[in-house]
């Protein structure tokens, strides 16, 4: 086994020139679901192209009907012999909502000393141009440590994952012969703590849906036809209250039915965590219904969920405006777990919606594929590898963990490619992402890049 | 009594004239409730109070903490012996809305021959800038004609009626003495069908509320925190649901409490009326719950609403943002009928929401005074003499009737200038009215100033 500390420490050295050029990387708006976004996009993917170039890989900017993706490959004469390792991150981030929340400019990233770190503010500080960035930094100082890659290395960088990965299918199929690989590195999850380091092997689908009521009428007075008229706000309201019962359960017929429930011994892992839920300690859970019979743990990494994204209709001001609005309506999407099918599941939704639409309103949906939920094994030689790793830079156990949150290309790469993905990442839940003042950390940062060095090591000797 | 023929008559010579100059003042975007309408409203101001001082009258711009009212007063050596008359209008319009969904610029008037008469679409065509349009253009004709208005006459131009009237209250107290009348005419109201006139006698109170529901986080990833933390778009939508009961009742505690009943010979009347109820045929009412136990219109005229007028929360497009949002508003407004006092209701519905918000959360609530129901006398003389007018000019009996619009200026001018307040006008339930586009026919327009001449002929022999 190669010395690896030699790496280390250049990644020890490189630490300020590091964090200089992710600031660099932070100033780019690169929005992908927004179309102002789209300049900042084709910068951001030039760069990365040219960055990875410059280390020694073979890349380029693949466009697709959508944003373009990033793929680099290392030279068979720099490559060790190992396993084939494909490493995913994204460059794409969020909107930035309503900026005036912000109180540092989403894109001009700003370093503050708190909380006992050096925290940097951006939109995609965390999530994730910080996770693309750790694996990146870790190959680059490994190469020029060791003369050579850890072995063949392929790197992928999509930039519509906050947007529904609309082009991956695609591409991916188109691809998959120079995508193959023994293992795949999805670099977008979370660690268990800021202490403690986390494989994630439970990840939930995702489906998302827009619905819009519309009346029979265009926009009408109120005073004239409220008594008599429909209402779209007073309808949806009441449809979006039945869609919950009392319980915290969805309410739509058939739901649950193809769930899987919960492992016996996963869920006395999980309670034992509860305990010490270091990820919902960042936001107050005041008011929140759980569903009836699960932690609050069980319920965000084992249970489907319904939320509400946006609502619009009628006056949004700033005045008033006495009117009873022609339309309106709600973005939402479900979290889904092992056994729920994504169209079944928005069968059943839209069945829902529709049998309750009053009589002369009409309904419109809008809606992405959505993807469906995937769940590792915890025997996995690769899930078993990295958690050693982690379990090295940090000294404690990797925690091996659900995960609230979806990351379609999962299910695509266990799909198209047959390969196994493991799914890790240095973000914590308290890192504000998809919200105003995002941040990340710059002591993560450097244990991220780190930590990747450690993996390296320990993936190398596998074979997939 | 003087014969008004010849007056008739200049009215008919000058009906293009008229029609150019009323397309001017249509021009002019004097939309109240938005900033963005600040100079439209001086315009159109400034611009009347020309008209007004060209036809003889002693105009002048009398700013407040608001926006500028035109008020102007004939002088005493032009009117004839007669009652003190005080005509009300107002000149703001309400905002575009969405302009996308208007066939016709909102500000750029356009002339279509359509429905058998020759349309007028502009924002304000119909509420109210023809109505003000309508009895100067009369009272112009009377006095070129005649020589001397037929009384004394006092013009007052508001231009906040869109937007909650808020400094009328404190004009009309400052300048009480100025505003001394026998009766006042408050032009802003509809008849009963395109070919039959109507005095309205009934008026609806208004109270306008927003309600911001703010959880107790920022915006939150939807994934990590869905399943455990409260979701303000669905306790919003709980609250607003949980407002109507399936009998299309408010479900308010004590929200009828002092509600007046319709009486039991105006019931008749209405029922009558009710079997040609042509207001109602320019809206789509499938879909639409009418409070259990009365007719549409009995409803409109003479029951207690509420509406909701616009609703906000989270992500607002275009792209999909996987948000659990901060807060959540919606604004609504209540129509309410004789023996119920704003304040109260307000209190009611206030406690209504206060009672039902989780733990957790907070919430704020935004609303103006409100006005009270006005009702009038059918036995009134004034309304009386304008009803013949009117039937002279149309051939056919005036309506008496009721509306489900409100306007808080006749609860001010009976409660502090101690007359009696004459409400009607030439709108069509059909014109579109706050909605995108508005639209007039010049035929009304037309028949609109003559009926004024019949009503002048038929006031100026009686005494306040």
């Amino acid at each position: 086994m190669t010395d690896i500390e030699d790496v280390l420490a250049r990644i020890d050295q490189d630490r300020d020139q590091t964090l200089t050029e992710f600031l660099r990387l932070l100033e780019i708006p690169s929005i992908s679901s927004d179309p102002s976004g789209a300049a900042g996009i084709g910068e951001a993917a030039g760069w990365l192209k040219r960055k990875l170039s410059s280390m020694g890989f073979e890349a380029r900017v693949v466009a697709t009907e959508g944003h373009p993706l990033v793929l680099a490959h290392s030279r068979a004469e720099e490559s060790d012999p190992g396993p084939r390792l494909l490493f995913y991150g994204h460059y794409d981030v969020q909107p930035v909502g309503d900026e005036d929340q912000w109180s540092h400019s989403p894109f001009k990233p700003k370093l503050v000393e708190e909380a006992g770190v050096t925290r940097i503010y951006a939109r995609g500080a965390s999530d994730s141009k910080s996770q693309l960035w750790s694996f990146i930094e870790a190959l680059r100082c490994w190469r020029e440590v060791q003369g050579r890659f850890p072995g063949q290395v392929t790197i992928l960088l999509e930039g519509e994952e906050e947007s529904g990965s609309a082009s991956l299918p695609a591409f991916i199929e188109a691809y998959r012969s120079e995508l193959a690989c023994d293992v795949a590195f999805i670099c977008d999850s979370d660690m268990w703590s800021p202490t403690q380091p986390a494989v994630t092997t439970q990840l939930k689908g995702l489906l998302h849906e827009k619905v819009t009521l519309f009346g029979p009428n265009p926009d009408l007075h109120s005073g004239y036809f409220g008594a008599v008229a429909v209402n779209p706000i007073r309808i949806l309201s009441g449809l979006l209250a039945a869609l919950h019962d009392s319980e915290g359960c969805v309410a739509i017929d058939g739901f649950y039915d193809n769930v899987k429930e919960i492992p016996a011994d996963l869920r006395t892992q999980w309670q034992a965590l509860s305990k010490e839920a270091h990820q919902l300690d960042s936001a107050d859970l005041r008011g929140g219904l759980v569903e009836h019979g699960y932690t609050p743990l069980e319920a965000i990494w084992g249970r489907p969920t319904l939320d509400f994204n946006g609502i619009t209709g009628g006056n949004q001001g700033p005045g008033e405006r006495s009117v009873l609005p022609a339309s309106a309506s709600v973005r939402l999407s479900f979290r889904l777990v092992d056994g729920q099918d994504p169209a079944d599941v928005r069968e059943k939704f839209r069945h829902f919606i529709r049998a309750r639409v009053p009589e002369g309103c009409r309904v419109e949906f809008e809606g992405s594929e959505g993807s469906r939920a995937v769940a590792m094994s915890p025997d996995n030689p690769f899930v078993q590898a990295v958690a050693r790793g982690m379990e090295r830079e940090w000294s404690t156990p990797t925690i091996l963990k659900g995960s609230g949150g979806s990351i379609p290309l999962a299910e695509m790469f266990s799909d198209v490619l047959g390969i196994d993905c493991i799914v890790l990442g240095f973000i914590l839940s308290s890192d504000a992402i998809h919200a105003p003042d995002e941040h990340y950390d710059t002591l993560r940062l450097h244990k991220g890049i780190r930590s990747w060095v450690r993996i390296l090591d320990e993936v190398r000797t596998l074979r997939g």
